[in-house]
């Protein structure tokens, strides 16, 4: 099978680290794509589940611009929404229409929405739903997860992140995932102080395994809210709508109080969303809370398009069934070849690594013999599906898959092979 | 002169109330444009420096989307630039190569700039900015200004408002504007701790006069900050491109380290972005920075279209012109019907008031009477100008302020007139 070559993405890369700090940063950043000759840096084009990248190299595409992109780029139906809308206005002196109706149609879809708020961060909207919960309480501390990731504010960033000071992370306290008893012990030790209550849906770090709810986890964690007055806010940033499409917390079977959209909401337009209980309405509204491009009208009439098809296309189901398949396809094939492929997580959005490789040195390998074949692949974060993705773009991934699998024994790191 | 009525705009409020906090949250919330029924509060359509709102009436608008738009709604030659962009891909799982480009015109525009960093929010550089000082120093306060504004997150809105804990404001400390006295008090309380000074080019509050930098102002923060090591951060969001092509800190005289920009970057699309001088590039790629939509292409395209556009039509010069001659023009009215109006700020962002007015309740309903002429004033916030505003716009907004005095006049409120 030939393999792609990067110069293009190569020299690009080289001109951006003039002009920008690392060139290209944050989640974005090639850091993890190693070798890194073994990875495209810019993307030209984006159609269904592929993209084409500055090289003229196109593949199909398991990151899905991590996260954004859930029904296919240049998806038509979306774009088709937020230019009707954008022929009448976009970033006005006043809101548009439409920010009523996408509310209006949130409230309707997530079982506990009583109302909806709109911003661009998935973290402007974890930032928001802290405030609400300590103006609703009276409280300072917010619980977390260890290594769970809400946005890079300072205080979700933690202490040890540069530019984060001791003052910024005075106000957390993070516990281990799935360890309803360290919560029960912080509420004792804090009696009162304890605001809110804070998680993704499972967790979902990098550089390591995903791990689901243990069995009646969420339903101890609402208990202990509920007994002590804590607010209890899902960030659904990653998750929403890959799982279920009334929510994650509806998967999950419980109710949380706040719960935070972002990533598949508008498929690439830029908006992000809070919903919450009746009964936090009023602390919504007193928290001061806006930005510069948040009535943007056209991301509004996008995300509602977004979940027209998303409904349409009982699109959690479908991603689901097509990262099943995946997934069981590439552990087949890992085991061919004499590895063991590990997959966490939930199937529309899995964690991969192969195992025995505690530097993840050979999983890093394997992604990049797939990718310079045409399936991108990354070691360090959990992939995406979408509802864009086909038959033959699997029939395609398992044969590229196959062949990597093949480089990967006949390379140094690939000891651990057949 | 007919007055307009906004029967669907109070109607679609009232739905609004239902789904969404406040209804209207935020620098959008309805609550000081008193009274509510002279103000349109949904909009349906914009071009150029006018919109319509759902009741069909139009509006001369000098508010421009609370600063974003500086070109004219629904300006062509940014739609077809975006447009163009979005064709090839938008938010994808690389970047696209028009962020490299748009670095480069950043760097290229603002002198003191040697790289460039791009996000949604002003408020995501304004963390940023503050986070790099401290990550460049060690140290962990930062300097404000009583009353500067640099977002919403806890830090910024200060201690006081809802959702704020003292923990969120202990790195922050608030001295008052155009006062270096105070700022050489903090540094000799504080010796060694003083990681960075955030400040607008000049003093922009709402709901009173705006102040500029006294003579040599700037110059003596600069020397302080030189000689304690502080980090100098101009928070340029709302005043960018407005004063100067070559940013506010170039029109004012003096050279910061770092300058955030956003409303006026991409004439409405979402995009805000951090300069900064070589000596914090290698701290800036230190923090940990990143969100859901930050490489977004079609914003990143629609920015490098605005920038020259305003080049070419020297923004600026027109903007401040513009608002010479409609500021000008206003006071001659107030003077005319016995008034005195009051105009502070620069003309490309004027903020007026009436005075003998403290509540400023006459001033409101000046501001009504004119809005629901036409011509939308607000009475808390400086004003923007745009590129698009015509010499007919000023003719038919001084003719609509010219009848809105005689309103005044005539009303209760108005008795502080001839």
């Amino acid at each position: 099978m030939e393999t792609y070559s990067f110069a293009r993405s190569q020299e690009l890369f080289e001109r951006a680290t003039r002009v920008i700090p690392c060139g290209i940063y944050g989640h974005f950043s090639p850091a993890p794509l190693v070798p890194p000759t073994s990875y495209p840096f810019y993307a030209q084009r984006g159609t269904g589940a592929h993209f084409t990248d500055v090289d003229g190299n196109d593949f199909i595409d398991y990151m899905c611009a991590y996260g954004p992109m859930v029904l296919g780029y240049d998806n038509k139906v979306v774009h088709d929404a937020a230019a009707a809308q954008r022929e009448l206005g976009d970033t006005l002196a006043c809101p548009s229409p439409v920010m009523v109706e996408l509310a209006e149609k949130l409230v309707g879809l997530i079982p506990f929405a009583a109302w909806a708020f709109f911003a661009k961060n998935g973290g402007d909207m974890t930032n928001y739903a802290t405030m609400i919960a300590r103006a609703a309480t009276g409280r300072p501390l917010i619980v977390a997860i260890d290594g769970g990731y809400h946005g890079v504010s300072p205080w979700m960033q933690g202490g040890g992140h540069h530019g984060v000071t001791a003052g910024d992370v005075g106000g957390t306290v993070r516990i281990p995932w799935n360890d309803t008893a360290a919560f029960e012990r912080v509420l004792a030790d804090k009696p009162g102080k304890v605001a809110g209550f804070i998680a993704t849906p499972y967790h979902h770090p990098t550089f390591t395994d995903s791990a689901l709810p243990a069995e009646g986890y969420w339903q101890r964690i609402r208990e202990l809210c509920d007994r002590e007055g804590v607010v209890l806010i899902i960030d659904d940033v990653r998750c929403g709508f890959r799982l279920s499409l009334h929510g994650s917390a509806e998967y999950f079977g419980f109710t949380p109080d706040l719960a935070c959209y972002c990533k598949a909401l508008a498929n690439g337009y830029p908006i992000s969303a809070l919903v919450g209980t009746d009964a936090l309405k009023g602390d919504a509204a007193r928290v001061f809370y806006t930005g510069s491009y948040w009535y943007q009208a056209a991301p509004m009439a996008a995300a509602l398009a977004c979940l027209g098809e998303l409904v349409r296309l009982d699109a959690p189901r479908a991603m689901q069934e097509y990262g099943r398949r995946l997934t069981d396809g590439l552990k087949r094939l890992a085991d061919k070849h004499g590895y063991e492929l590990k997959v966490t997580g939930v199937p529309s959005m899995p964690y991969l690594r192969l195992t025995d490789d505690p530097s993840l040195m050979l999983h890093q390998r394997f992604c990049a013999e797939a990718t310079r074949r045409g399936a991108y692949f990354t070691s360090h974060h959990n992939w995406f599906m979408s509802c864009a993705h086909t038959q033959d773009d699997l029939d395609r991934t398992l044969a590229i898959a196959d062949d990597a699998f093949t480089a990967l024994e006949n390379s140094p790191e690939g000891q651990g092979g057949s």
